[in-house]
């Protein structure tokens, strides 16, 4: 069997989680997200953003909770401007649309959305009421190439955001691969203060489902359970969804995790680099993008799977690696040795 | 603290389910379902049913299931026939409206379909274009109020549909229950033969989350990821899903599960009985409704959770008691103890 | 030909309509319900209902201005309150499900809505958030089956749309012929007053199309056009609606047409009842139900077309009568006249 | 006042059709489009495009007909691919994605989509189930910025979408306009045969309001009449829509108007040319966009409106001028005197 470099969540669960789930696993609890797990991980997380009046929802994944939190804060005529590249633009089957919104993508280099972005955007809806109204500007961090989003370029784009009266959502299905990453000068507590509503992704890291949503703005909280129910996302064994949160939140396991998979992936871009390799993307998260000739491609994998990301030239193709808390050492130790010998 | 009847969810999962969870763990997989233990577990679906050609699907949770098979099966102009105490008609936030198709409501004394039930509502619509199309029928076995449909009844609704171009889909939730119910005489098999489309809960019979969406009408089954997808059901660790009904149902824990909760569900019948106590409905599965005093409910509520259903006069309510897998001997024999020695 | 009584749009329109369109037709306006005839008649309503802070559109129909109302009002998880006869619930195609909203219909002797009817509704869905929020009340005056709502009806329910936060929408279709009814005690000053929004209906009584939605809730007039663009309402030559509304409302013409109609089936109740017919409901608008045996109906459907409504019993059906705008005295001596033959 | 060149909607309508609404208004007919004068114009269109097994459904505007085809022939994962400036994409207020589809949008130098242009959307949509699927291709002709397709264009089109089993629908808002242009090579049988649907537009022609739909694809012909009724497009008064088409098309006048007004767009874009103009684009219909300094276009704005279409440079700006059915001799002649005294 080949090793898989596919994605961030080829595994299961990390082991702690396992242990609560047994551990718990008889103690009778109200359903539906009101289990004393849920009520404790809410509160964790509560205490790390510094915002007792910030409202947190546990969902499966990211496209639910993402559609969720659009659908739930826009009203009919209202539209969203993000990335090309972003998940909700292209990688979601229309499940924006499909609550009945339009996206607006914007082409970037580096998948990351500033105000003069959106503002173009705008710019090109001023024949009111025959157009869309751009209401909520979604970002992910980490984004999907890898990148992160600085300090200074979410406060910049949160002030305009507040100036425009338009709502920013941050999906952070890989959050904690951005706040560990070597780069990073964001809190967690930062991030909850320059956003909306943002998520916090445990599947990507961890976790076996689940996306912890929180939302500071007081405005947007009401009656936010409705829309979880209605769209099929609120979970009878909500407990699920607490136990792992509360497990992974505890302490700074979810963190550790995420750090662990930048560090992984950084030791592989180093031995990627000795090699002479450039780079699709300069990142510092758990996804690089090496690239390699064909020669290469096929010489690598013939013990590792990845996805072919982009093709250069008639030679040259970017791939993507992407490790993971479950990225072993010695997975990482057999890897880099196939990179040295790569001719 | 008080044992609480008030579902069959409020425990976490059969331990048989978390040993699977630990064994498979660091094992890694294709994610979106694409794992062999999804794979595995469709095959023996497929098996169990006897149809080869039908389609599975699994997905989080029954709200879940039953909007996104709803949606995906309809045109917009098509509605969908269900009893008024159906899962969908009034207890989904308008799930399915939301998905722009109109539900039709049907009193019923015992929360079963029939057709004349349906043939009343489609005489009702007969103003072409100037009304909704019937197009579905919505059932659920075991149904909300505990009931169970005969081979002939559920036979005579699936030929009135047939007859009728209307589509048959059964809500499963709770499928286990009313395969296992003494007095039922349907099959796994027939379920599949005489529905288009159905589910078999896992959540409610000792999952921690899931239901196999089954589809036997090979009209219906074209693109059906695409749906799964935009409405944020496919899990990225879709193994969570396989792995559970693998071990369900590679042997027949997942009946023997049902099975178990209907027996302690008619050991405490029999005890109300004893007691002189009438019911709100005569069920044989792991739902019942004794109709008791307001001081018989106090008495009961010292050391027990359970809801008060339905008042029915002054002096008397219906409440329900709910067993399930996680209902232990021990619990039975207490509970039967205190019903005993009601006044 | 046969005579038709079948509905009230069965000719063209009033002839001062059309010679105002052929005068103002070669004057160059402003698209999009910007043109001076629009703008003129919009300020003709807000007069009329003494209100100047409300807002006018106009539509071309009945179940477009319903849907556009609805959707733009709701949050996606709230629904509607109707009787069952109510023209959304029946007989729209799905039209406001179509938007995301589910509506309860509540059965009713007389078409009427009342503030019990609405409770009750509401005291079925507490189960939050698993269950649809109720937000909108929507009645007909007059209603479907030819009634309408005294001045204290429409108070009551208006103050318990107040108290419980629910927003109370009138469709007007026929308000006209609700407003000049014999029985009539309300004012269109008292229909703005006691309503969120509310629609005068101009396609049944003497325009081609055209439906002038007024709302006086200001919450809930923020970003309306959006709403009308978007469900493609937004007429290119919106001045072919501000043009009928303004000479239909420019002086009391709209008043009298209706007033003619029921007048004209006031005429045709008398000879029904000087035979000794009874009637479905009793009604003072425009539309009659008198029950008749099937040779008085074969007798009377040699030269005049109507619907049969409802049967009755094995002898007797309810026919409908519908005058309007249109139906000139000619006519209604000789039907009075066949009337008076009937065995 | 000045005169206005800003739209083709200006006036009221032909004056022929108002002789008609006079000459029919008091014959009774069915409601909702069974009247005999919408019966007669779809046999005469049927006719005109001679396909008797085409169906033909009128309604009031663009966006009407837009959003009702395309959510009527679409399964919820399906979408569409338009040009950026397609009327769809950009000024519809989100029409298409309010009905739950996403509209990919090519940016193209002329409107015109091309196959390769649709097969770059498909060929970045092939990580199935994780994207939208292309089904439907929405071109105009004439194009929103007045060019117009080749029969040889077209018909590729077609192959190219019949080979991907893609549906083509043309908006034909300002068909006539684009079959009576000067370089055109289409007729109206070769639109509905190498479309699935089309739209033949009233509105921007000479009528009062109206668009005729035709569907050529018998696959989607079934049950569309539930669609129109459920979007609000139902008129009762269907006869409005019937008698202006019946006008339009019982002899060749809707084809002399639009070939009257691109005559005079010509006779404009004559005189600018005269004077030196360049223009955004080579258009030979009723649509032209020459390129003005700002000091000529402070002059033409004195006696006549116009929208600046297009910021060119520093100095320069593209207006777009458009004329109608009823732009006179004597306003051109007028209007390419001032354009004669252009600086």
């Amino acid at each position: 069997m080949k090793y898989s470099f596919k994605n961030d969540y080829s595994e299961g669960c990390h082991p702690r989680i396992l242990e609560a789930l047994v551990k718990y696993n008889s103690i009778q609890q109200n359903g539906y997200g009101l289990d004393e797990y849920s009520q404790n991980a809410k509160e964790i997380i509560l205490k790390k953003i510094n915002n007792p009046k910030a409202e947190v929802h546990f969902v499966s994944g990211g496209t639910q909770a993402n559609l969720i939190v659009i659908s739930a804060f826009l009203r009919p005529h209202e539209s969203v401007v993000a990335v090309e590249t972003g998940h909700i633009f292209t990688n979601e089957t229309g499940a924006i649309e499909a609550t009945g919104h339009k996206v607006h993508g914007v082409a970037t280099k580096d998948g990351k959305l500033k105000p003069e972005d959106v503002q173009k955007i705008m710019d090109l809806h001023t024949n009111i009421p025959h157009q869309v109204k751009q209401k909520l500007v979604y970002i992910s961090n980490s984004t999907e190439v890898g990148t992160i989003y600085s300090k200074r370029e979410l406060q910049d784009l949160y002030e305009f955001c507040q100036e425009k009266k338009l709502y920013l959502f941050l999906d952070g299905a890989r959050l904690g691969h951005a706040l560990t990453s070597e780069t990073n000068d964001l809190t967690l507590e930062d991030i909850a203060k320059y956003t909306d509503a943002f998520y916090l992704g445990g599947t990507k890291n961890g976790a076996l489902i689940g996306e912890a949503i929180v939302i500071s703005n007081e405005n947007l909280q009401k009656e936010f359970g409705f829309h979880l129910k209605q769209k099929g996302a609120m979970l009878a064994k909500g407990r699920l969804l607490g136990i792992q949160f509360q497990e992974l939140l505890k302490d700074d396991l979810y963190f550790e995790l995420a750090k662990h998979a930048n560090e992984k992936a950084m030791e592989i871009k180093k031995a990627f680099k000795e090699q002479g390799c450039s780079f699709l993307a300069e990142t510092f998260t758990n996804q690089i993008f090496p690239i390699l000739t064909q020669s290469q491609i096929d010489q690598l994998s013939r013990n590792y799977d990845f996805y072919v990301w982009k093709k250069i030239d008639e030679e040259q193709s970017a791939i993507r690696i992407i490790t993971s808390w479950a990225t072993t050492d010695e997975i990482v130790a057999n890897f880099t040795n196939e990179i040295k010998n790569l001719k």
